[in-house]
């Protein structure tokens, strides 16, 4: 009712399984954040995941999209059941999502926060970020095979490596590099890829002369994973392609205790499309529907959104409410997913 | 000077760096381990590597494979040093023996062996084999650029398989498993690569109903790395593409206490051509020269060799050396590369 009361129109989508738990949990922690900013959040759900799928056959149409596009942001819990084909709601969905709203960067921070523990014995310092590129790579879905089923088979998978492809996240990363601690890390594989990982090393050389203050180093895949489990705090910004940045992430999830915990961002840094954001975890049909699943890795999804959309001090204090609740933690029993977005609700509102 | 007395006649590959320090204590071992069986150890060196190239311009040429493919097996310690530009040796030489000789397995064991460190804070049990395929997928070098150096590039890597190429690769897993512990875990990326990895899946299945008492499951790799580090005793036997294989190998490493202690062996199970055996670390100029490489790794793919050549015996004394060796060191201050290499001749003797 005051005239300089903006609005943040949100599309929502729970998705399947713990989706459905997890998401409410997040958009509380969001209206918490913004409580006092004279920023409402309006949220608009849609219907999609395996749910729609299995009642319609649809996966995302085109009014789908075009309603989507409308919004400011999309807020994504998790899709998928055992019961959809592998394949039909990755690609037919989430990765239709990413790829036609162009979120050529997905971004995906690991910090390793007290009162979490790792499975590494010494893991030191961890806090760094990986931006993943979101729309090219072996993701393009530029594959195919044929004599599908005889012992002639032959299937392929073609990775897409555009410059302009590499050039926008990369100077993404380097500006993400200048604003923390000034050194970016190129993952790649350019002894054995050549081709795509050449371009990769010639744009990181080109954009870094533009950032002179930032150190730029490179690990090929494989040894990355093992500095990731032996020497994790080398890293400040990690950027890489996008099947790469897929595996190293799940790989930091886990060091930075936990899938659980672990938040992402697909991001269209022009504006031209929503950017959505969502926790790395999927619907673990397992625990669905018993309030058993952690609402932190949507809620700290939601810190992301709020920094992407200007929020900055609002993200800070979700953060920072998400440290407070991880480092209570141990001291407390078992919560449930409404139970700890309780605590983070009331976390946020005091920080 | 008996007449029942045979010849193993081993093609070596000392290569650059320490590759020159730790495949001469290979040798040795091999040597220890054969003493009183009647099997003669002959030995051919090839001039092959960075040191090759910086001379010559060559990589391996076709006679240098032709020599190569006439003896039994090839005991390989590590090619490269920073002056040769990324690829070159990669494709040209380790690539090109690999893909030569069909080494469509690639074998890679990781065991935590009491004395060790590992990362993590509570391995567990650990002891897996993943076998990775050696001869297919986005290794084959089907890549290609076009307008390189503009804004307009683009750079496609290719992912070649077939069914005859990962039939036979799967087989030789369910064969191991049936060998070990009676598990298999397929590795890929299916709902992603959906050709490339419901090919695999379908064969993985075929191919299972041959093998009833192994019990199959499959992870996608993301999530594989997770598992790496939060319950690596889960594993028996890993089968995965090559570039899956690549990745999770160097963290299985890592895992399993470092890639000093991890080898590996490039067989053709057919015979055709000699089988190759190195251990997984690169050349380590840093350290070259200076006796402070671990031979280790380079005995233990000689236990590989040996169990390829039918010497099983010889091959569980080698690693039993190793076990003790590893067992003591934690006692023992820093030893030389000659000097673990005199301690695992005398074990090996001994055991
Ligand atoms: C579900 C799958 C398509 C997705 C991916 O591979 O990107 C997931 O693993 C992720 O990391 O967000
Ligand atoms: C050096 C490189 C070509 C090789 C590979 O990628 O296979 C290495 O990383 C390995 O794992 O043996």
């Amino acid at each position: 009712t005051t005239t300089d009361s903006t609005v943040l129109d949100l599309a929502v989508i729970e998705g399947d399984g713990i989706g459905h738990e997890v998401v409410p949990q997040g958009i509380r922690a969001l209206e918490a954040a913004l409580e006092g900013s004279g920023v409402e959040v309006r949220t608009t759900g849609y219907d999609l995941g395996a749910g729609r799928w299995h009642r319609t056959g649809e996966t995302l149409t085109d009014e789908d999209m075009s309603a989507l596009a409308r919004h400011e942001a999309i807020l994504l819990g998790a899709v998928g059941d055992p019961d959809v084909p592998s394949g039909v709601l990755e690609r037919g969905l989430l990765l239709k999502l990413r790829f036609g709203f162009d979120h050529f960067v997905n971004l995906r921070p690991t910090r390793l926060v007290p009162g979490v523990a790792s499975p590494l014995a010494d893991p030191g310092e961890v806090d760094f970020l990986v931006v993943r590129e979101g729309t090219e790579g072996p993701y393009v879905g530029n594959g195919g095979a044929m004599r599908v089923g005889t012992d002639l088979e032959v299937a392929t998978e073609v990775s897409l490596n555009t410059a302009v492809g590499v050039e926008r996240v990369v100077r993404y990363a380097f500006a993400q590099a200048q604003r923390r601690r000034k050194k970016l890390t190129l993952v790649h594989k350019h002894n054995v890829l050549v081709h795509a990982g050449h371009l990769w090393r010639r744009i990181v050389e080109r954009v870094g002369a533009e950032f002179p203050e930032v150190a730029v180093d490179y690990a090929h895949v494989d040894a990355a994973t093992i500095y990731l489990v032996t020497d994790p705090s080398r890293y400040d910004v990690i950027v890489t392609d996008n099947l790469f940045g897929d595996i190293l992430t799940d790989l930091a999830a886990a060091i930075g205790g936990g899938i659980g915990l672990a938040a992402s961002a697909n991001i269209n840094p022009t504006g031209a499309f929503p950017s959505m954001f969502e926790p790395v975890h999927g619907s673990a049909p397992d625990i669905a529907g018993k309030g058993l699943a952690d609402p932190t890795a949507t809620v700290l999804s939601v810190a992301l959104l709020l920094d992407h959309l200007g929020h900055a001090e609002a993200a800070a204090r979700v953060r920072a409410a998400v440290d407070a609740d991880l480092a209570a933690r141990s001291g407390l029993g078992a919560r449930s997913t409404s139970e700890i977005g309780d605590a983070l609700v009331s976390a946020v509102r005091s920080a």
